[in-house]
């Protein structure tokens, strides 16, 4: 497997342990500064929104992440993964989950891949 | 603006008159013969999946397109638009208005700029 590949497996998986150990300040270093994340029924969602939205929730987070596609462009590339998502709201609340495809853009920067834009395509499911 | 640039953005206004004019086989000319859609709830539709619902749908639709962002990567691109899409179903139905974004990845085949994976972040919203 090309280096620059397993750089963006590695980011992949290191999003989805850094999501699941609740390490904010972690993911927030995987993205980049002009990130955008699109989602239906929302805004856009710029990288100090992704934060202040990680700051006010307590959820805990699990999921797992299927890379079906990676192609890159020299600089650039693109991801097509399969998501899952389970929401464990504090106090024992509903649990939610969530799944679908994402479509991604990434980057290189400074010699580090980071993630420039992101289509999440999550639905509901249920548990 | 680049000639690539003009010929993506041509793409997007033909890919809409086309989709207005209920002109099938135009639509289906503007996509790679691997092309994916990717939306929330569905399984991904390659093109004959495409061809297959177009074929059997007569509905007549409406909508606007406004590209935010498109970037150049040699033969490939990204794009991120704001689409509006009206349904106007046959015999008077209900019209069903839907919005939101795509992130759509493109690719020059045979000197030809296709839609090649798209991402469909589009939600109901009240007309």
């Amino acid at each position: 497997m090309d280096k620059d590949e397993q750089e963006i497996r590695e980011l992949v998986s290191t999003w989805m342990s850094a999501t699941r150990a609740g390490d904010k300040e972690k993911v927030l270093s995987l993205m980049s500064d002009d990130v955008l994340f699109l989602m239906a029924g929302h805004a856009p969602m710029r990288k100090e929104n992704f934060a202040a939205s990680a700051a006010e929730v307590p959820n805990q987070f699990d999921g797992t992440s299927e890379i079906n596609e990676v192609k890159i462009l020299g600089d650039w590339a693109y991801i097509w993964t399969t998501l899952t998502v389970i929401v464990n709201p504090p106090g024992g609340g509903r649990q939610i989950k969530r799944a679908g495809n994402t479509l991604s853009i990434l980057r290189k920067e400074s010699g580090r891949w980071v993630l420039y834009r992101d289509a999440n395509m999550l639905a509901e499911v249920k548990v």
